[in-house]
Formats: structure tokens, C-alpha cells, sequence
């Protein structure tokens, strides 16, 4: 099949919006924008995403409105297009699609979302390469048209997308377990570091870090798209309140915790493992640098030259003293050469 | 102060308690060791950490056995070597303490405990550089011997650490805040994984797996801390449930609850930046790399020769794709050279 027909519209320009119109540009393809908001098209058209002028006749187009107001977006859609494909790229699907359905064209809608964010928002901060290698989740129907569903996924795999079809429902339970609930679990650890002393916060360590680091996200889109998914999400989360329950009465009691420990772990050590696949046994190595540009570099070509292949790496956030340590994950049968090559050249490394 | 005379015991040769000792060694330290499992000692002695022998007169003991064993074990080391400072390092200090009090030489014991530590265990996981950087928590009270104070401190102090004293109950309430609670959330949110569908997991992003991370801890260690710390994580604890009963009301009723994440996002920012300092304004800069080594210090071999400094940086983990994605923070003012440079260089980089 070959490229989409210009020209497509893409309705709303913040930061998932813009992205698709600047990755849908980057091919050659005629993009034209609306939102709501004039400077937010303002913003794209001068990044090049795509122009503001009318469009008499879209072969496709890409609904990128906050998830609240999708649904209706949605279906304005295929009313003012009826020879259009339309589709979205809202985080929520279920209440998207039962909204939809039983409307004239519904079978040219395809619901999408493309797994991608960042933590800044608006059409500044959106990428062409934003959905480089990121799942796209696609919600076809029965009463989808084939011809709508192949568009939608073509435009998918155009951006860099990795199509993945689910039924709608599956998509919101999926996405309450992976993102949703973790997101409400950072935002409440995070929010009891109000009003704690100065003192206590100096003790936080990369544990903290990294549990709250999404609670930084931006309250009312999530507000949006937990309030749209919220049944998945309270089942979910009513299940971390009855295990949380286990604990404060095991804590209360003297009792031992540790089943809910143990099925953490087990639960922790299901996630795919980079590249989605089977997570290979990984050793950390430890190596001090100093802060100063140029030191990682020259960390990195010493790595590089050694031929053991960085997995993953994290910089540590050390307290008081202008050296980092970096973490580099590699495969646990080079970890000992790597130590080895490293402290031959001077640099303090450790496992 | 000259350094500590030696000889100095290491009770306990575990991932700390090896640690300890090699550092110690490391600095011509005549130290022994003893555990209750012969094979820790063997292995610690095997890596340099010290002797087997016995020791007739230690002028410092360091009690590094689990939390739950620590009272009992420093009471015993006071009474059996009453010339000695004795000092642990137990994560949870307020209930060694009350044990300790009132016993007679209780002025030499001075709590301690380093921040550190490592997702491996044991003797065979130590380093005489676990402590560089890291604050290391002193809970000495009025009635602690001055001396016995600076020879903890000096110890510290020799092993890397970033001395900082405190109430012994103040410790445990900040513990309890930025490192027991964050690993029980982060348990009950991994546990939820357990029986998801594949194709639920596999739509695990970056946020999930942050959140998710040390939830791969041991649990029996764990099990014992909490245990240890029962009252300050209940009292933190039972903050989040309310705050979590908050979010399930909100969501039953389909009523607003951005409160609950605008206060996490103003806890997350409170936490100390890099160095302990000021946060500074920060961007992410992309970059899209193979997976093959070399592909790394080619990378960071552009970026050191920028000039600009990496703040922080995180591999990405793709899906189902041999690239990888690297996120470079830097500061804002030098994200757009960055950019430019390694564009011009042929990278696929962006913000």
C-alpha cells in the first residue's frame, strides 16, 4: 500500500498532535491544523507541522484533543468528513468507542494510542521522532472498514510506531495496570513529602526518585484520563488498598509482611526486559567520575573500546560532592572484564 | 585525629559489614571478622576484607548484623569488650537505641547507618567504595562519650561517607518516609502484575518500570526493616491510605481529584537535585542509537566534545526494536547546541 493521500487533518496541536503532524510532514505528506487554541497553531505551523489554511476533503484525520473532549471531536469528525478516515490518540479507548459507535461512519473510525508523552506538553515540545519504536495501540471492531484500519496502522508504522491491536477495553484494563495506577501510586508517595523537614528530604536516595519521578506529570491531563478510565483504574487500585490493609494490620500486629514483598518481586520481575524480550541476568558496575564535561565521554570510549556492551546506565545522584557515579548494567559473564579494563585505565570501578 | 587503632572487628561480614571492612583495609586497618556463617567469613577473608582470628582487645566494633539481630548483638559487643566504641549500621535506630540505653558502657555505642546498598546481597556483592558519596546517619545522644562520636564519625568520614547526625527517632520517621514507604508502594504496585496478561504487560512504559524498581528487593531484609520500623511506616502509611481512600471516592463519584496530584507534583519537586544542591532548570535531549557496542562512546565521545555537560541520562527501553533511545538531561540553556552538534554529526537527536 502506498502513502496516505494528502491532505490530512489533525485536530488539536499540543504535544502528541503536533508530533504526528511533524513525523506526517517529515514524509512528504500536505498537513493541515486547527485547535482551539490560535497559538497553539501558531506554535506548529512555525515548526514547520503543517498550515493553518482550510481543508476541503481530508483522507484522513487525526483527532489529538485532551482525552475528555475526544469523543465528541471524534464524532464531528466523521459528520463534517464522510469520506475520511478518522482516528485518535487519546490514552483512554472504551468510553471513546461506545460513544462513537452506532453513529453513521462509525466503521471509518480506528481508535489509537500512541504510547509516547514526555514531561513538558504543547506543541514546543513535540518531535517527529516522538513515537520512534513506542507501541501504537490500535482498537479496530468487527465493524470496522479493513481499508480504515490498514490507513491507521500505515501511519502508525510511518512514525516509527509499533502497531499493536487490542480490543478497546483490553487496551483500558491493560493501560489502569501499567500506567494509570502507577501514576496515582507516584503521585501519593510523592505528595507526603509536603511539609516533611528539609532534614528528612536530605536522605532521599534513587529509590525515591524513581518511584515519584512520574508524580511531576501534569494534574489535569491526568485528572482527564484517570477520570476516563476510572473503573479499570479503581479496580486496580482497590486491589493495591487491600493489600496496602494486609500491611498497616500486619504492621499494627507484629506480623510478617512479607507475602506482599515476595509477590512484588515476582510481579517486578515480569516486565519485558529491553527490546521486549526475555531479561537477560544483568551485573551493575560502578564507576566514579567526576562532574566535568568530557568525563563521560572519556568513560564511554574506554566502555566502548572494551567491546562489553552497555544494557542499561543510570547516573547517581551522590550527596554533597561533585562526583557522579554512573550504574552501567551489562551482561553478568563481561562484568568482570569490564572492572578490569576500567581500573587498568585509572578509573575507580567496582561491581 | 589520627586513624582508628587497630584492631577492629567487623561483626557480621554481609554485603555492609564486608564493605565496611574493606574499607577499612584499604586504609591499613588491622581488622577481623566473625559470622554466624562460617562461609561469609570465608569469603569475606578471600577478598582481602580482613582475618578470621580472633581479636583480644578491638578498639572499635562494628556491628553489621540483619536489623532484627542488631540490639541483642551490639548489647552483647559492649559487654564483652568494655574498652571498645562499638557502632552498627542498621536501617531502623530508635529501638537499638532503647534496648542499648541503660546498659552499662552504653556511652560508647553510637548508632550509625550509611546509605547504601545494592540489589545483590552478601559478601561476594561488597566494595570498599559503597560508601563514597553516600550520607552516612550518626544517632548519638547526650549521654554518648565525645570520643566515641568522632572515632564513629572519623570512620565515615575515611570510608567516603557524608556524615550527618541525628535523633535516633528522627531518623526513623525520615526513613521510614523516603525509603520504607517508597519500597512498600513500590511492592504493592509491582504485586498487581502478577496474572496480568502478557499483552498487558507488554505495554509497560519507563514510568511503570521506575516505579516498579526496587520492589525486586529482598524481601526478608525488608520484611525485618518494616518490622523494625512499624510505627513511623504506619503513621506514613496510613497518610496514603487516606489519601488513596480520596482518590477511590473520587473516582466512584466521578468528582475531581487533581488535588491528590498537584501535591504529589509539589512533593517531587522538593527533593534535592544533583549534589544535594538547588534544582536547575533542565531539558531532555533524545538520541536514537543501535544496540551494538561502540554506538555509546561514539555518542558520548560528540557530547563531551560539545562542551555541554550531561546533568543526568537514562537509556530508554524499546519495544520490540534493536535501537535504543538515549535521554540526556542538560541544562535548558545548552539543549539547542547539543542538538545542533550531533545532528550535524548524523545523529537523530532531539528535545
Amino acid at each position: 500500500m502506498t502513502a496516505v493521500l494528502p491532505p490530512t487533518l489533525v485536530v488539536g496541536c499540543g504535544l502528541i498532535g503536533t508530533s504526528v503532524a511533524l513525523g506526517l510532514r517529515s514524509h512528504g505528506i500536505d498537513v493541515h491544523l486547527v485547535d482551539a487554541d490560535p497559538e497553539h497553531v501558531r506554535v506548529a505551523v512555525a515548526r514547520g507541522a503543517g498550515v493553518a489554511d482550510p481543508v476541503s476533503d481530508p483522507a484522513l484525520v487525526v483527532v489529538a484533543v485532551p482525552p475528555r473532549a475526544t469523543a465528541e471531536a471524534v464524532r464531528a469528525a466523521l459528520r463534517d468528513w464522510p469520506d475520511a478516515v478518522v482516528t485518535d490518540v487519546a490514552s483512554i479507548k472504551g468510553r471513546i468507542l461506545a460513544a462513537v459507535k452506532g453513529d453513521p461512519g462509525a466503521e471509518r473510525y480506528v481508535g489509537g494510542h500512541p504510547m509516547a508523552g514526555s514531561e513538558r506538553s504543547g506543541p514546543q515540545a513535540a518531535s517527529g521522532q516522538l513515537f520512534e519504536g513506542r507501541p501504537w495501540v490500535l482498537t479496530p471492531t468487527n465493524g470496522s472498514a479493513d481499508a480504515s484500519v490498514r490507513l491507521v496502522e500505515e501511519v502508525a508504522v510511518m512514525l516509527g510506531g509499533v502497531p499493536i491491536t487490542m480490543d478497546a477495553d483490553a487496551h483500558d484494563d491493560a493501560v489502569a495496570l501499567v500506567s494509570h495506577v502507577p501514576q496515582v501510586v507516584s503521585s501519593l508517595t510523592a505528595a507526603r513529602l509536603l511539609n516533611a523537614p528539609t532534614s528528612h528530604l536530605a536522605l532521599a536516595g534513587q529509590g525515591l526518585r524513581d518511584v515519584t519521578r512520574i508524580a511531576g506529570s501534569d494534574p489535569s491531563l491526568w485528572q482527564d484520563i484517570l477520570g476516563g478510565n476510572a473503573t479499570a483504574v479503581r479496580d486496580v487500585l482497590g486491589a493495591v488498598r487491600a493489600d496496602l490493609d494486609v500491611v498497616l494490620e500486619a504492621l499494627d500486629a507484629g506480623r510478617d509482611l512479607s507475602a506482599v514483598l515476595k509477590s512484588g518481586r515476582e510481579g517486578a520481575e515480569l516486565l519485558p526486559g529491553k527490546h521486549g524480550g526475555a531479561r537477560p541476568e544483568l551485573v551493575t558496575v560502578f564507576v566514579q567520575v567526576s562532574d566535568a564535561p568530557g568525563e563521560l565521554s572519556r568513560l564511554f570510549a574506554r566502555v566502548g573500546g572494551s567491546g562489553v556492551n552497555i544494557e542499561d546506565l543510570r547516573i547517581d545522584h551522590e550527596l554533597g560532592r561533585p562526583v557522579g557515579l554512573v550504574e552501567i548494567a551489562v551482561l553478568a559473564a563481561r562484568a568482570e572484564h569490564l572492572v578490569d579494563v576500567l581500573t587498568q585505565d585509572g578509573w575507580t570501578a567496582y561491581r
